[in-house]
């Protein structure tokens, strides 16, 4: 590494999180010493089919495992611990440090996977201090939309850093304490080199919700509610499983909780002391039609339209307990992810055609209102009046949205640093610039039991199966005469309903057989790819002017 | 039909455009005459990959052809009359009537089809009344983005019918006259018995823009631009395409026109009078290198991210003579339609990589202004005070909306007609109620050449592959042992890389040919569908156990 003082510089490699919303992953490095912040997943785009998640790619940390310090997560939620299962064991199993609730989920997790070691996590709190190598890293309580989310002062030998994590300022929090404006100024009194702020706000105008408000506007609902009320929210928003909890029990309702993931989160959050139950809310589903309708909520998944998960169940008919009926209000307590507009619409017009009264807050339509915006991240520089900003967490267009307001606040433009994943950001007392040369950061995508086998191939693949199905063709030649034995076998799907297709397919057989006949031949030795490629090409050009569709051709050719 | 007076009832008919957005068909009926209104596509959803357009089932045509009396076009948009190339021949030409823009595109559109008979097609204009049999038909302006949208006054045996089109109220539009309340008041004034009311504004609460104030912010951008100015939008916003010219004739800029539909929709609106460009304005693309980036506008397609539109090929570096560089401005004109927000930020980013400045208005976002929002919708109830409410157009949930609405409006409930596609709604002087059959409504799909041969199972099968690709394995068995001969083949595509799995496939072939002989086995006669359903089953099994997934699996068993 760099020797003489002059150089010596921070390294700081984004691998997820830039760019992108999800898939938060960074590496601080001071001289070849590694420490990692968070180790999330994302979910697919819509042109990834089959995929489930996707992952940082760690081939940069190759080779460098003995090197990693450790790992700091700042809150529990997915896009920050997901990764976990899949990379933990490849990074030689460094020190863990996370809240007592991220690491119940963490842990959690991790019975979900045929993983060899158990993880040992070191829980930490608001103010814990820990130090690795030449990183010294204090925690502190941001508001989020999950208990126990962390900022970090990180200390360096060249300066101090934060790290926002991702946050909101809230006066008036639900099931948390206000943002800790003294201690945010007290950071900054120690003179921030750089900040690292989270930008998925960055384009929204003002500033965020409160979760008090939004309790407010819940219990709207739950004062004109005569029916059941039906309220769907992911499984990781905590806040707001614990304000349905609250109105529930001060509207007398009973709690029923569907669905997998969100049981699990109540019972971790639950055990830890993170949500507030009182004894008796709880009820089993099965016994919901025992009671008035007015004393039911139901809190549930489903509100991004999920197939398989409870409100979709719901809206068509499949729950094994649920039927939804005249008087019942649904609520979706949760912002849509942006390309789960439609799955959205189409399942709130199931829900309507059910009956059901439906409330889908535009306000609660921004990130699910976890997420600082314009005069929040503004606020966020004049406190910390770093030297360097770095905006981080969230897509190009709202990391640049983030940069322009750090430029309005005085940040000069070269102090500014926009990065994407894999780039290296130089860091020293004196300047910041991004290298030339990138370290690896494209997608690793899991699908089942494989991480990173689904590549470039295998999705084009996919999608040209999806788009017009395929076509294979087996032909059976006979090895002396060089000539098609029979009528060659096809087999095809998604391209053309085989039954109403008789003519289209004997035309095809003819077509096969003489191209095979014609380009084989009967003298000696056969080129059997030059044949193959014909009936691909030749094949392929006749069922496009049949029906201009390009079904995937796959000849097989047998010789006997 | 029905013959005492007392029964005598209008049917209404929506085949398309209730519960989504787009495919607008309806069917107006009295004593088996039929007078039909618009004949529009939609897109597909994401779960119906290779499908390029929806449009409406016509089956309850099918033997009514000679009693159909015209078909009425509202406006020039492709979910009003984009499925009339499928269909027109089917419903065996009826007589047309369309203003003289939707006509040109039209008459243009059909040009890309191989059609056997030219269309006729009879321009109407605003005040234009047409008699075709029991129905009298006025033609009134109504406001939209496209110029020439027209409402319908139709006068029936029973009492008088609005249908709104889509519209919007807007007292300063841009190439287009204000909306002429005193001729909706002079309408109102005979009696409204059934207003059927575009929906598709109906959750968005207040006014929408005029398209004044969205060209006061466009002038904007313009003023502030110091390079190019990219401006995206859809090819059939005729009122946003006038607007960009005249603000770049201000600004002395010259407009290049970009993509085919954009060119086209140019062309024809321009020869028709609708669109205003002085001469000299519209520049070739190739020649925009010889002026300087302050004088050019480019207008073009690809707001909402299509792969093959122009924006995205500039954002790709595939486009063969635009190429992006600090300076450029690209504004996104148009709303983005919900389900492309994911490829739209993409896109965006893609841009800003690029280093243009990007501009995407939020209040330009309300599915391009075009439809009358919450305030608006009122006043149209307001001045038709009608008997009988029917909101048309849009998702249930805009539907439910605009009902209620309308109850707010002091229509009684009974009074307002909920219905779906293929729904029959019988309507007299004293009612209106939904019967309990229905007519088939159910999608029907375009593919290529095919309409309507994509049907579920071609979909199912689409997916599967998709998800997790395919697995062929062609096994030769000798029909005197019943034993595989040498080792089977295995194609597939989609599910693993096949180079690195190696090790699967080799053990996979040892188990199709374990399976094979031990089911066909050597006693003469071999139920080979037996055979076939044992290797799927078992070797679905054996890769799923392997890789948690499940491609199509599909064996060919040859006997020789």
């Amino acid at each position: 590494m760099e020797k003489t003082k002059k150089q010596l510089s921070l390294k700081i490699i984004p691998l997820g999180g830039l760019g992108e919303v999800g898939r938060n992953m960074m590496i601080l490095e001071w001289q070849g010493k590694i420490l990692i912040i968070d180790m999330g997943f994302r979910m697919p785009e819509e042109d990834m089919p089959g995929v489930d998640y996707i992952i940082p790619n760690i081939s940069y940390l190759k080779g460098r495992e003995k090197n990693i310090l450790g790992v700091v997560f700042t809150h529990g939620h997915y896009d920050h611990i997901g990764a976990v299962p899949y990379l933990i064991e490849k990074i030689g199993y460094p020190p863990l440090f996370a809240s007592p609730l991220a690491r119940g989920i963490i842990l959690r997790r991790q019975e979900d996977f045929p993983i060899k070691r158990k993880l040992e996590i070191k829980s930490i709190r608001n103010g814990s201090i820990i130090k690795l190598g030449p990183f010294g890293v204090e925690f502190f309580r941001q508001n989020h939309n999950i208990p126990d989310n962390f900022g970090l002062f990180i200390q360096t030998p060249i300066g101090n850093l934060v790290h926002t994590s991702d946050f909101k300022f809230d006066s008036s929090p639900v099931n948390d304490l206000p943002t800790d404006f003294k201690k945010l100024n007290r950071i900054s009194l120690q003179k921030i080199l750089l900040l690292m702020s989270d930008s998925t706000g960055a384009e929204e105008e003002g500033h965020s919700f409160s979760e008090s408000l939004i309790s407010k506007n819940l219990e709207e609902i739950f004062k004109k509610a005569k029916g059941r009320i039906i309220a769907a929210t992911f499984a990781s928003l905590i806040n707001r499983i614990q304000q349905i909890i609250i109105l529930s029990e001060k509207y007398g309702r009973k709690v029923a909780i569907e669905g997998y993931s969100m049981r699990t989160n109540v019972e971790i959050s639950r055990n830890l002391g993170y949500l507030k139950i009182k004894k008796g809310t709880l009820i089993n589903t099965k016994y919901i039609e025992k009671l008035p309708d007015s004393k039911i909520t139901v809190l549930c998944t489903g509100a991004q339209g999920e197939g398989q998960a409870v409100l979709m169940r719901i809206a068509t008919k499949e729950h094994p307990l649920l039927r939804l009926k005249g008087g019942d209000s649904v609520i979706f307590s949760s912002s849509v992810i942006p390309g789960n507009e439609r799955t959205v619409q189409i399942l709130k017009d199931g829900l309507y055609r059910q009956k059901a009264e439906v409330f889908h807050y535009r306000m609660m339509d921004i990130h699910a209102g976890g997420h600082a915006q314009r005069e929040e991240l503004k606020k966020m520089i004049k406190i910390m009046r770093p030297k360097f900003f770095f905006p981080i967490h969230g897509q190009l267009s709202m990391m640049v949205a983030n940069a322009n307001l750090a430029k309005s606040q005085g940040i000069p433009e070269r102090n500014i640093i926009l990065a994407e994943n894999g780039q290296i950001i130089i860091l020293n007392r004196k300047e910041a610039f991004v290298q030339n040369k990138t370290v690896p950061s494209n997608y690793v995508m899991v699908d089942g039991l494989g991480v990173g086998d689904v590549g470039e191939v295998v999705l084009r693949d996919r999608k040209t199966l999806a788009k017009d199905g395929m076509f294979v063709i087996v032909a059976v030649v006979d090895r002396q005469t060089g000539r098609v034995r029979g009528s060659p076998d096809i087999i095809s799907r998604g391209f053309v309903y085989l039954r109403e297709s008789k003519e289209l397919l004997a035309a095809t057989r003819k077509k096969v057989i003489s191209i095979v006949n014609q380009t084989a031949g009967s003298d000696g030795v056969v080129n059997w790819t030059y044949v193959k490629d014909e009936v691909r090409n030749k094949i392929g050009q006749f069922l496009y002017t049949k029906t201009q569709r390009r079904p995937m051709i796959l000849p097989v050719i047998i010789e006997v």
